[in-house]
């Protein structure tokens, strides 16, 4: 089919089509996919696709729709008529069309849908005679009514949802089936009634005004606070807008030969390569995804209706070597026919995604580079998490079992509201949101929750959908085959447990979500222990292994973070921040004498407590990494983070030192300052005080020989002075660690080339960027502390910005929170500067990075983009670093 | 002469030298004009300079002569033996060198000297007998052991004078002179017993061991605490060591024919050509410097020996002809011969420095750029400070007049001791330091002072001479002529006034002193008024003009301010700080509330009130600016700093908000930040709260309307908004401005061109210099706050840096505080960085600074080089920077 410049409308039917899944920034994603099934003759109900940049043009034209879409609307009303066979507004057979929604990204539910459109007073009275369903024409306009009121005309739902408890009650009907066409009849007077209060106006009974309403009425959905929302949650930047899909109605409620389903192609759970789905016969589609009834598995329907099931699976297969990746389908049976309404990439748990990605390879459906290419790196996170303890599992009373929704393990308080969820949350708690069903209002609550709990509703509900995305566990439909009730109002949960009790939660009481092949919900707050990383993960990780160019190691500061980064395949330590050890056990009460010491014999006094302790986990550290290089960063934050600042504390430290109280506060006031970011600390203290640094260098020194010697293993310090932001501050402390060193060798009768070591320093203060060549004369490495450097590059400390970082990034000032993403222009530039003057002087030099964006993907990349040698990041952020290396080296 | 390489020694006398002038940095200051003065004939005593290299060599080998020396040195003693005709140790006629140091720069006073060396057992009766004065050969002799046993072997001082007191005693003399020979040789007894005693050696009676270790004594000095206080004073960087005058001596204290004396060739205190110093017959020179008798003015020698005194004149004209600057002449004369010991450029007053430049100009000496390059632009600071408001100082009961040693006016709290001066000053008093006399071990309680007041010594004493040089106002030798009584000890002077009446004060009583013509002590606490600036000065900043290339502005943020600045030749605003007019009067409760508002409403009701105020201060600053642009700075602190901590501020914030205090409280606790330096500040505040801005833009502009209107001024405002990072922070809110702009004009009923108005930003986050160029996209101006981009670029805090950044400059990490003088390499860096892009893409962008640094001479010539159109300092500054402009633009 032929198109225009500056057209508006894409027409699909009849096996052709004028978009095509290429064209999804134009069409949306559910337009596109449109499009291509027609051209690859899959039974698709015709239409035609409004444009994305219509909605554009209908924003700046200030919320109103081009004059030229009207004529090309009339223009595709008619080529539709023609292709279904059906007339608008007709009087005997009536075309009847939904209306969707549809963006370039997938925004379920985000957005605003009509279905039924068409239907009038007139209309109703040809559609019952032509279906021979009276009371189903009727309900399909009553429905429409509500719908259109609701969706396009801002009547509130509750209103209609009242006048039909009401009919249902004077009836004495149990469900909406129960009422006669005579009361359906009577039940679409008080909706019309209902409809006019609240617009002043009669309900449109031409199809065409209600069509351009709704058209409006979408365009302008694309612009709620739930749509929105979603957008900023899913960072979907750039849109252009919402495509609008006009599509001919197919019902799959009429009757009992008719369905309606949703499937995915493979499991998106677990990714394993079987048809997974779900299916209600007599239903339309929302009754599926709205969780309302709990629907069938799809292996069923091969019972139900053989041609149709048959014919699905077929187009299941095709579908999947058309797109080379895993669909999601939604279909209708009416009256025995098949139709697919929409397919589209499924939205999968990322085990599943590994897997499909891993699986597709083997199938040689896609290669290595996109596999690796086609899983996002923070999406691992998930996996990366911790599970409950097992033996603390089997100990925990089992609640009841649902279905398990998205995987993983959460303990937290209970929250049947966003707003307890976000109260507890933002009060430091864990929460677990539980729910009967879940919405789109209900995103804020699920975003603050670890784990969600709902009642009703199958694997592709709303809850189920939603938490996959978001990496959180979930146990949907859990009160199927349970006597579970929840009180969202009392805040009550009461569930009969699997051992015979009964037992009742009220808001905060604690529970707990296991899910895994089961949706397992348990009594009470489990302990967690480290996930495990096999099979199919190992394969990805193996496949971005080849392609990847940067290392990647790990934050570490304990022997215990050491093994659990390297289990995680870090290859050496980027960043061990040695105060962190201060933190552990008696350990404190030395340093703290050490800060409050009147003069350097009382500092020496007390660092020479801390010397075997820092030995001691620099020996084990050395263990664990077998080889691996370390990165050692002395002493690095104020002396009064160590300080004690309440009394209980100071009089510790008073009697420790044998001082008055008093004097202890007078001390730590004294080290207090106004701005401590950019006081006295890092290699300041070092300055001030040598001593500190010659204790660190001793232990670091000490415990290499010691375990060069003692295991055999190879240690590849490398000693890191922090916070340089002039080269004779490296160089004083150079030398004075050199001679530290040059001690400890001799003391320990070996050669001065013993121990492989190396001395450098971070990036962290701009001037050190701008005068890397001068500190690269001295320094053997730089490891970029791109959070200070951020902190002083772009002024805003970590500690207050939160304040105003937030209205900085809903404004785009900043794209994304700098602390988060490195801040290419800025930030970045510097580091680049600092790269290049580095190089220039020191061709060798080793270049790393050591700040929290070591771990964030779109920084990986730029990293990897302005050359450095390797990242480091938190132990449960390698993988991810890992997989973002290697496909910055790919793109 | 002829000269070697590797030459320790450089020798002159009888009219020949082997070094000259220009060999300053080799033979120190005195060393080279004793050659130079040698080659044109002046009559000096012959001698010899061991090099400032040789004192590097010493301490290099540890603190030894390096071996080669020794032989020169003996070849020396022998051409110097032969050139004045005496012998070392000879028994009939022996030759008494002096040894005195001398560095590349003066440093009078600091380093060690001895004199009469050569005096043994033998010597001293052969040495009676050639001058026929056995109590003045036993007497130097004394003085001798004295002096050799105090510098050169550290016997305590006391001692010596204690042995002193008793002899005197015992013979019941009043002064040294009524000693007879008998009681001096028997305290040369005693004298040698002390020195046995300390040194457990015999006094050494070969002259050349004396030699060797008075030498030994001089290079040590060099590294004395002292000298090492003065050098970092006096910012004297990257000196060899001292060199060392070996030279012989001539007596001025052999009778009455004999007489040594310090004169200027013109007035060192405010630069009349007129020849000035002060002599005393029968005296050694060390008694004019050191106060210890008050001499004769110079004229008066005419009378006492004219033939010296004529020789003495020309010898003034030829070296003032030779060395084209006012010299600082030492003279003795022995037995009626004049010998010229020392000749050096005269250390003089900011005032007599300026008349001294301008009249050398006059009289073709030197031409007008080297006069502007004659003057330190720091030492302007001096003429620029306040004097006593006369009236004040009429009324002011006067206590005593003294030498008006050092110009200028202080009034502050007596302290006796250095001890007593620092903790005045640290408690933020203004100090009077006063003391008998001074010597170079109170250098730290007169750097504590305003001003100095002592009672003995003239205005070529210890205490004038480094007055001078620091630019503290001084009187001297206040006793003369009055019953001045200084009781160090009990802390307290008396004197009867003028008035006949008796006055007593104590420590921490006030004090004035004002010094012009004269020098006089005033009872109490003065008013002080503002500088007028003419004659000279005028000329030297009109010639300054001509070669200058930068505008020169000011600081100022009121009218009152802005006027002062005017006087001084400020040509236009840098920077107007807005929120500095926030804190005069009631105005800070509108401020305050403005903050506390709970809301936009509230807060548009508060910047009401606040919009005349604003509105009538910059009216009144264009008034006074009559043309001259003005750069306004938007709010930039951090709230809180506006806001009362003290329950009683809370407490009327409480009343006129009606809220209770413990809200107050609450709201003010909140807005605390962590580091607030990298906070909710600076154009981060208008982004959250753009009424602030708009309210201030509209009294801008408000204000340039009806000036211009009103008064027919040209009004040039230039918006400036700070802390820009990001330059779409900038485009928020320029569009806020100029929407506000727009609206004013429109109601204004004027064109909107009819206001000549600029919108431009601060550079002053690291990231923005980084960026500038896409910055300067948007904005038409950059001035550079490089207060901040130095603590963002260093890292330091200004607040808490001064914890350590004293001992960064003392460990040469920094070579000056960055705070004072642009860190070049790093900060200054920075700056390039931004004027390179911000030029790239907007070519005739206006550059400017307003940090601290735009009146710091080192700091200008930065700007100068680094090509900004124009600096901005405090009103006091501005002829400073104007000085230091034009240097650099000669440069």
């Amino acid at each position: 089919m032929a198109t225009k410049k500056n057209q508006h409308i894409y027409f699909f039917g009849n096996g052709k089509a004028q978009g095509n899944a290429k064209m999804k920034t134009l069409l949306g994603g559910k337009g596109a996919n449109l499009a291509e099934m027609t051209s690859i003759k899959i039974p698709v109900p015709p239409g035609f696709t409004i444009t994305t940049n219509t909605c554009a043009e209908y924003y700046e034209l200030g919320k109103k729709l081009p004059k030229t879409l009207l004529k090309e609307i009339d223009a595709n009303i008619t080529k539709l008529e023609k292709s279904f066979g059906k007339k608008f507004g007709d009087k005997s057979d009536p075309l009847l069309v939904s209306i969707r929604s549809g963006a370039a990204a997938s925004m379920p539910g985000m957005m605003d849908t009509v279905l039924n459109l068409g239907l009038t007073d007139a209309s109703v009275e040809a559609f019952a005679k032509k279906t021979g369903n009276a009371k189903f024409a009727y309900d399909s306009y009553r429905r429409f009514i509500q719908m259109f009121g609701d969706v396009v005309m801002d009547v509130p739902h509750s209103e209609f949802e009242k006048a039909l408890r009401d009919a249902k009650k004077k009836a004495k009907a149990v469900s909406d089936m129960d009422l006669s066409s005579k009361q359906l009849s009577d039940l679409i007077k008080t909706y019309k009634a209902i409809y006019k209060k609240h617009t002043k106006k009669n309900f449109p009974n031409d199809p065409k005004e209600q069509l351009l309403s709704s058209i409006k009425a979408v365009f302008s959905s694309w612009d709620n606070e739930r749509a929105n929302l979603y957008k900023r949650m899913n960072d979907l930047r750039g849109l252009n807008g919402t495509a609008v899909n006009v599509q001919a109605m197919v019902f799959g409620n009429m009757g009992e030969t008719s369905g309606t389903g949703v499937c995915f192609t493979r499991n998106p759970s677990n990714g394993e390569n079987k048809f997974y789905g779900e299916y209600l016969m007599n239903a339309q589609g929302e009754d599926v995804v709205a969780g309302i009834r709990t629907p069938n598995p799809i292996s069923s329907l091969a019972k139900k209706d053989k041609k149709s099931y048959n014919e699905l699976t077929a187009i299941r297969t095709k579908l999947e070597k058309h797109y080379k990746d895993m669909q999601d389908i939604e279909f209708t049976i009416q009256e025995g026919k098949l139709y697919i309404l929409q397919t589209r990439n499924g939205k999968r748990t990322t085990q599943a995604a590994v897997k499909i990605a891993v699986d597709k390879v083997k199938e040689k459906l896609i290669t290595e580079k996109q596999a690796v290419l086609e899983i996002d790196p923070n999406s691992l996170d998930q996996l990366l998490h911790p599970t409950f303890d097992p033996a603390s599992e089997k100990a925990a009373t089992i609640l009841l079992k649902g279905l398990p929704a998205s995987p993983g393990a959460a303990s937290g308080r209970i929250a049947f509201t966003n707003a307890q969820a976000a109260k507890y949350k933002d009060g430091g708690d864990q929460v677990i949101l539980v729910r009967n069903e879940t919405s789109p209002e209900d995103l804020a609550g699920m975003d603050a929750s670890r784990g969600i709990l709902t009642a009703m509703g199958g694997m592709t509900s709303h809850a189920a959908v939603v938490a996959r995305g978001m990496g959180k566990c979930c146990v949907c439909g859990a009160s199927t085959g349970t006597d579970l009730r929840i009180d969202e109002k009392a805040g009550k949960l009461s569930v009969t447990a699997n051992n015979g009790k009964k037992y009742t939660f009220k808001t905060g009481d604690y529970i707990s979500l296991s899910v895994g092949k089961e949706g397992v919900v348990l009594d009470g707050k489990l302990k967690t222990q480290d996930p495990e990383l096999k099979g199919s993960f190992n394969e990805l990780m193996k496949m971005a292994d080849k392609f990847r160019k940067m290392k990647v190691r790990t934050n570490a500061d304990t022997p215990k973070d050491t093994k659990i980064a390297i289990k995680f395949g870090a290859e050496g330590i980027g960043l061990c921040r040695t105060e962190h050890m201060f933190f552990e056990g008696d350990r404190i009460i030395a340093v703290r004498e050490m800060i409050l010491a009147a003069d350097e014999k009382g500092r020496r006094k007390a660092l020479k407590k801390l010397l075997p302790i820092q030995r001691k986990d620099f020996y084990e550290m050395y263990l664990a990494l077998n080889g691996m290089p370390c990165t050692i960063r002395l002493i690095d934050p104020p002396l009064h983070e160590f300080l004690p600042h309440d009394a209980k504390g100071q009089a510790v430290m008073a009697k420790a030192m044998k001082k008055k109280p008093s004097e202890i506060k007078e001390l730590v006031d004294d080290l207090h300052e106004s701005n401590p970011m950019l006081g006295h600390r890092g290699c300041r203290l070092a300055i001030t005080y040598p001593e500190i640094l010659e204790m660190q260098v001793r232990a670091i020194i000490e415990a290499a020989v010691d375990a060069k010697k003692k295991k055999k293993v190879k240690v590849l310090p490398e000693i890191m002075i922090p916070l340089v932001g002039h080269v004779k501050e490296f160089t004083i402390l150079k030398a004075i660690a050199l001679k530290t060193i040059g001690e400890v060798l001799k003391e320990k009768k070996v050669a001065k080339n013993y121990i492989d070591y190396k001395i450098g320093t971070m990036i962290e203060v701009p001037r050190a960027a701008i005068t890397a060549d001068e500190i690269a004369k001295e320094a053997e490495f730089f490891s970029f502390g791109t959070n200070d450097l951020t902190q002083m590059g772009c002024g805003f400390s970590r500690d207050d910005a939160g304040k105003f970082l937030t209205e900085y990034t809903n404004a785009g000032i900043y794209e994304y929170d700098p602390f988060q993403v490195i801040d290419e222009a800025g930030v970045g530039e510097l580091v680049k500067i600092a790269v290049q003057k580095g190089r220039k002087v020191r061709k060798n030099i080793k270049l790393g990075i050591c700040g929290e964006h070591g771990g964030e993907p779109k920084s990986v990349n730029f990293c990897h983009k302005v050359g450095l040698d390797y990242v480091s990041c938190s132990p449960f952020r390698v993988p991810i670093a890992k997989l973002a290396a290697a496909q910055a080296s790919i793109r």
